[in-house]
């Protein structure tokens, strides 16, 4: 097959590998009904993460089971499923405890931007749909994959529920979808922090009340103005920089949440300062899979629409353009069709 | 009247001040019935936090109100009183949250080890007790001005509830009393870190069912093996070292919660081991306030024995001595009889 793979900095190559095989009797072949290009693979493309070697990209993915191992139970070919990018067992102790992306037994799942794709552990990640869904759902139900799922969990760390004020930092597909989770949590008042004019678009049809344009020390100051100088009840936090995580946790009241999904990068918490602005916090790479039935049955329902956060539709051999497009913020994110 | 001052890295003075006055018209003034030292005072005792001039010392206080200014409703003369460190108008929106230790009006008690005492915005800091208990009573009213109350908070934190497993990290006042806080809210296990022989018999009084006297990654390793790998579902750091809040993170499993009371003295989070340790994170100045009604009320009922962390009781007088047992770690806590 045809398949991504990222050589360096910058290098998107689209080129011959060989096709996925059953290597656990655990696992699951797919067959990549579409995937996509995520805010956390610019890391890698853009060198700040390094790379040791070439490689396969892609870690979002829905599709239909073309071949299960010896040892599956919970799917079988012809099955139409979306997964998580942890493969996790769902069954020990931290799945258990709602955790999956932190199981015992997890597995990046990489290579899914291919029209191929092995899944690990199956049983626990695999999620089947209850019809083979039609085209027009494809955008809605990948996004379940990685954004959906991390913007929902967002929401959860962040405590939201009904009636609170959020602020929401980051822009991207994530921070857009954390808007959407937060308004079907039932958030009163839901501030974006973003300067670019199609993305405050979306944050308002997601649900947002207010935009917040400024930056750093100046954004902070502006939500304070907007909460009559206490702060939110929530921030969730979905860049991944140092000033990113502290204008979420300085836009936070004393005793107020924030819920962090951004991949961290350089970020240094100062402990002293923790301490005395009193907030919770919470975040990590989200457990998807943990969310993936509620959030199936929303987007099924017609409830949430998160493939809005696809702009930009290309056929899967133009994947460079792809990361080109969202790596200049030409691009909220980049749906890939095999 | 004589009172006790701190000059410098452990010069402790007992000396001539004058008597407090009502400053503004929401103070009231106490007769001090019995002061201590804390754990914190032993960071500028010990020059780890500088003071810039001779210092007042002690916040921790209970006594009879002995004049009140004229703004004062809710106390008045005659009255047995107990206080927070942390003074609180107890009706700003921050308050009303619960925080009242970040009062948007907080101020702090300072100069407690003395015979007199002001005490700011008396009407939200002040809570009276029903009747003037007797002596007998002092050690554990005295303790739900700071310690007992800060053990609390912590474990509220740390979100302990019926049938978890908790490891209280720091075998001091704070940390006895997180375990005793542990034990009332139901946990079913708790793992106490100490290596005194005292204290170790004093935690398993309050409540805990394990001691682990490894520290570090060796004490973190100890936990897991008593958890079958999977780390406490709650850990109360009371501390404050980067040594002893990395282990409460890393002694923790997946999505469970680290509640922090130790005033962080030189911590660092690393961003990127936080967001893959996957845990809750909450702590700060203990809302003492928030809890006074409550926890009165076990003490007078014989719930709760807080009192029994004073393990070395002297007159006032001997203040330093007090100080030079505490840092030689001969005592837990020292009560203070002006």
């Amino acid at each position: 097959m045809q398949a991504t793979m990222l050589y360096g900095p910058r290098d998107i190559r689209f080129e011959e590998r060989a096709d996925p095989a059953i290597v656990h009797p655990t696992d699951a072949i797919i067959r990549v009904a579409a995937s996509c290009v995520c805010g956390s693979d610019l890391w890698p493309y853009r060198g700040v993460q390094k790379i040791n070697e070439p490689t396969p990209m892609g870690h979002e993915y829905c599709g239909v089971v073309e071949e299960v191992g010896s040892a599956v139970r919970n799917v079988r070919p012809g099955q139409f499923v979306i997964g998580s990018f942890f493969a996790s067992d769902n069954s020990c102790p931290v799945c258990n405890h709602g955790y999956q992306s932190s199981c015992q037994n997890a597995e990046f799942v990489g290579g899914a931007q291919a029209p191929y794709l092995r899944v690990p552990l199956a049983d626990g990640t695999l999620v089947a749909t209850p019809l083979t869904p039609g085209a027009d759902m494809l955008p809605d139900l990948l996004a379940l994959s990685d954004v959906m799922g991390t913007g929902w969990f967002g929401a959860l760390a962040a405590d939201v529920r009904p009636g609170v004020t959020v602020a929401v930092v980051g822009d991207g597909a994530v921070g857009l979808l954390a808007i959407l989770s937060a308004r079907q949590m039932g958030a009163q008042r839901i501030i974006a922090m973003s300067r670019h004019a199609p993305r405050q678009q979306l944050a308002r049809e997601f649900g947002a009340t207010d935009v917040v344009e400024q930056r750093g020390d100046e954004g902070v100051q502006r939500i304070l103005e907007l909460t009559s100088g206490l702060g939110v009840d929530c921030a969730i936090e979905c860049v991944g920089t140092q000033e990113s995580m502290i204008q979420a946790i300085r836009a936070t009241r004393q005793g107020g949440h924030v819920g962090y999904v951004g991949v961290p990068h350089g970020v240094s918490l100062n402990g002293e300062e923790l301490f005395f602005e009193h907030v919770h916090l919470h975040g990590g790479p989200a457990p998807v899979r943990n969310y993936l039935p509620q959030l199936i049955g929303l987007a099924l329902d017609g409830k949430i629409q998160p493939g809005k956060v696809f702009d930009l539709r290309l056929p899967l051999a133009r994947v460079a353009e792809g990361y080109r497009a969202m790596d200049e913020r030409r691009a909220i994110k980049t749906l890939l069709m095999p």
